[in-house]
């Protein structure tokens, strides 16, 4: 088990390979390695049932026994580190004991396409890393077959965004395109109809579900909440479409109507449920 | 406009008043004054709707008049406040100008199912602030009358909670009752049918929205993320209800599950959507 031979030999926040890891909180780090981090055992978990994925898993001796199943997994990928190592490594409060460095998943859009999915969700200019880890993890529970970051959207692999998507990074295809005309030219390409979720659009999505028109292959598109989308984007979309609003709040925030948007296709479309 | 004579007699953060009105941050104030803080122009806007219920409005010169409207609506009730004394009130980074000292608004139990709700949240033991603002949020828009925060809850009137609701808070009946089970108990002598929302529940939202079941007074239950909903309230529902996970999510966040559930609700009571 690699460096695991005592405490004596346990890494700190100054040796070599936790300061090389840390790095790796920071995107331009990122960028450059095609690497980034997941913290705690579920994270951990998915990362390792994905073949190639984690490089490494630094971990406390304490986290290592506790979670003996997943140290296993790891084989000679593990390093144990001190309790400040591991402090060192991780961003939350509370981190568990665990960081995995992980190569970086995305496709191309071509890769995804080509597998011919029914549910894609475009994250167009999302800034918020925590809004695009949720949208992440409630378009996996949606059946979505990826999330698709488009324009100047935030790097999935950032810490935040990684925790909000509670392991489903590791589910679905995660593709980036900064060139957000080009990914709406190649969804239609690829037999997907294009709705933006878009508090002012045309279309009411109960009329749109009744209408029969959720019952084909669908991408969604949402921006920001502060800036909502591009109108360049929102012009090429095949619809416009908004949440009803039944009471008197002005909108919902990104993540309530990425999930009302999502669950209304997965439904058009029966997508099979949990037993 | 009261204290508005000129800068020099704007509120410092030493001023009585903005000593008293910051204590309003802590929950032991609010409880024993029956008073709240809402911050920022939105907020604000809302409060003023709300007969009798903004106290005394504190803002920066620029801010009142930048927000002349607001200004005019809150009369003599304004206070000009340095920049300092605005920061102590507020709690966020960029505060907007604006805070209203405001009236608790709750409402008995009694009060709100006298007047017929087709549609009710319950948060059930909800501790985290900014998910409690959220549901209320997203029951506002999908046209609830009214949400219940239940058993040891977080308190609504928690300044992250008030800023998450955007505004909601002002919309629609807020209720807080300790014992959860005389929650359940009046619901259902009220006539609706409570759902549970929980991972694990036997009954498919899908499958309750087929079978016709969502089209009568419902009132939904929501728990924590972290512990679930308590047994003995679980046991006492109508039915515990799962919403599909079509992918690899283990679950969804409480705000996307609550988004979804509210909204086939409303769906299968037919609201009026916007135009």
């Amino acid at each position: 088990m690699g460096q695991r031979s005592g405490v004596d030999t346990a890494f700190t926040p100054r040796t070599p390979r936790i300061v090389a890891a840390r790095r790796l909180q920071r995107r331009r780090e990122r960028d450059a390695t095609g690497l980034f981090l997941a913290e705690g055992p579920q994270a951990v978990r998915e990362a390792l049932a994905v073949e190639g994925c984690v490089q490494e898993l630094f971990g406390t001796g304490e986290a290592f026994a506790r979670h003996a199943a997943l140290t296993r997994a790891a084989g000679d990928r593990t390093s144990v580190v001190t309790e400040d190592g591991l402090a060192a490594l991780a961003e939350t409060v509370r981190p568990q004991g665990l960081v995995a460095v992980c190569r970086q998943l995305d496709v191309p859009l071509s890769v995804t396409l080509a597998k011919l999915p029914r549910l894609v969700a475009v994250l167009a200019g999302i800034r918020d890393p925590g809004n695009a880890g949720t949208v992440l993890r409630t378009a996996d529970a949606a059946g979505a077959a990826a999330v698709v970051f488009a324009g100047e959207a935030v790097d999935p692999y950032n810490g935040k965004a990684v925790r909000a998507s509670a392991g489903s990074l590791f589910h679905l295809d995660v593709v980036r395109e900064p060139d957000s005309g080009r990914v709406l030219a190649a969804l239609r390409d690829g037999g997907l109809r294009v709705f933006a979720a878009d508090a002012y659009g045309e279309a009411d999505l109960d009329d749109l579900a009744d209408s029969g028109r959720l019952a084909a292959p669908t991408a969604w598109l949402f921006g920001s909440e502060a800036h909502g989308l591009p109108a360049e984007i929102v012009a090429i979309a095949d619809a416009r479409v908004r949440v009803p609003l039944h009471g008197r709040a002005e909108s919902l925030n990104l993540a309530a109507a990425a999930a009302v948007c999502l669950y209304a296709s997965a439904r058009a479309l029966r997508m099979k449920g949990t037993p």
